[in-house]
């Protein structure tokens, strides 16, 4: 479905042999794969389409900031579940107007855009210039969505409020992990000289050998592609090789902060639903007609994280 | 290294009960993996500057593509022993000068940048418009170099002749892996509908989901920024919604065609070799002073395939 093309290519006969192998192989790798549940010829279209209202929640505008460019503005969700003290350090950096005319100085192929002071000589005023990392925290009472698929990097992944996420049984430890959008704080080498001052989102291949090693604390839920379709810095590790190439920030702020008829008004779908369930199981096996293999898999990285426009009415 | 910051945080003492937990973590994820081979404290870094030429090789002009934007070269490697009918009739295409003044049409962010004739119209002269799939082929006779790390699509990953791959040894099948900056040849919901006439190149998270859907058929070895940062079509799946939006190429050339003077001289590291081993080694743990936690893993996405000039003298 998502690969398929506008133009119709005239029909041949259909060697099949291919096919077939193929299908023998999909077997072997399925056999040990729970079966199917009921339900699951659905595609994600069809799942959205059925989802009820309880199955989304609005972003909470105290969890959610708004960094506006020229070009429009990038939606961020904080996760204070992962990471209490950089959440509480962001929104007082953004309330003291900190991030306003710094820039998006390092945009990497296949890796992170970066934003901040890249000269550091800003004041954070009363708030504290670093803090410790918060790379991962306890599993205990968090409910995690696990999915059921091997990962390579964590012993279970999943997801815990909507974002995509890890745990590790034996240590009884969870993480985030960094998928496309996640969003970050850049830190040097100490590992808590981090902070939030400066912040990434990341804009390729899952770069999860990160993943404890940075502080993440939320996710990009609209307009990453403000951010991934920028040039690319030609400077070391991609930064912008000279000043005039850096991308403007004009603000971020709390959405809380911003008068109610300028926020965006979101839903996320939530995953702790049997909707998300579902949606998971139609990208697992995807049942588009485009489709002649199923991959009876998914990775953390690869489930959507479904994201819409509060139905109209809904006044919240 | 490649997170760290340009500035400088001030130091504060560290907090180390975080740390501590996260190495207990990492012991309980690598019990099951072998030791760490001798010389494993190298970096990627390290590991290149020991290099010997013969590590390297250079691209065969008759396996590697030229496309021409406005902006730049993006150049592809093409994969005969994957793809080997649709090679050919790539080839060919861009002998009778089929892509001439086509245009990439689609850019959907987090996923690939196609390109072809929208409309479908144009002549492709005696070259067959359609194609048998090529998804998988046998694995018998393939010099795979295997990753050591589970995978969460296929029974094993690796590489073979540089390109990313899966290989099921109860099938005796290998396919190539959609990772970033893979290629492969669009088709209608037949699956033997493509053929060459609509390439995409993958330029996010490694949607696997499509591996053994579609004919992988090369890699974009340098260049690929010129597509991931273009702007994001506003159409359904990413096609651009004004025809002006498109992306005009000016040509598609096979290098051979094109005089040794205007091509790109550039070299692969070859992964057949001790050298590819201990980079990959170097990125399932990294050692730059930078990481905290190793991974002890790696994602066949996830591994860097080294591009370079050739160094100077080095005629061929």
């Amino acid at each position: 479905m998502r690969m398929r093309r506008l133009w119709r290519a005239r029909r041949r006969s259909p060697p099949l042999m291919l096919l077939a192998l193929c299908a023998a192989s999909t077997s072997a790798l399925a056999a040990d794969s729970p079966a199917a549940p009921a339900g699951s010829l659905k595609t994600m279209a069809d799942v959205l389409a059925a989802s009820k209202p309880s199955d989304w929640r609005a972003l909470d505008p105290e969890n959610t900031l708004y960094m506006e460019l020229a070009s429009g503005r990038v939606v961020i969700e904080l996760a204070p579940r992962f990471a209490p003290k950089h959440v509480l350090t962001i929104r007082a950096l953004a309330r003291e107007h900190y991030y306003d005319g710094l820039v998006i100085e390092r945009v990497q192929d296949d890796y992170v855009a970066q934003w901040g002071d890249p000269d550091d000589s800003r004041s954070t005023g009363t708030v504290p210039r670093s803090l410790a990392a918060e790379f991962s925290r306890s599993s205990d009472g968090l409910d995690f969505a696990r999915l059921p698929d091997p990962d390579t990097y964590a012993p279970e992944t999943g997801f815990v409020d909507g974002f995509p996420a890890a745990r590790d049984p034996a240590s009884h430890l969870a993480w985030l992990t960094h998928c496309y959008a996640m969003v970050g704080a850049g830190r040097d080498n100490d590992a808590n000289s981090g902070g939030g001052r400066e912040l990434y989102a990341v804009i390729g291949q899952a770069p999860r050998s990160l993943d404890r090693n940075v502080t993440l604390l939320g996710r990009v839920v609209q307009g990453i592609e403000l951010l991934s379709s920028l040039p690319r810095g030609s400077g070391p590790l991609g930064f912008y090789a000279h000043p005039s190439e850096r991308i403007p920030i004009r603000s971020i702020r709390v959405a809380a902060d911003v008068p109610e008829a300028q926020r965006a008004r979101l839903e996320v779908l939530r995953t702790d639903t049997q909707t998300f369930t579902d949606l998971i199981e139609s990208r697992r096996n995807r049942r588009e007609a485009w489709f002649k293999v199923q991959a009876d898999r998914i990775d953390v990285c690869n489930v959507p994280l479904p994201v819409r426009s509060a139905p109209a009415g809904d006044g919240s």
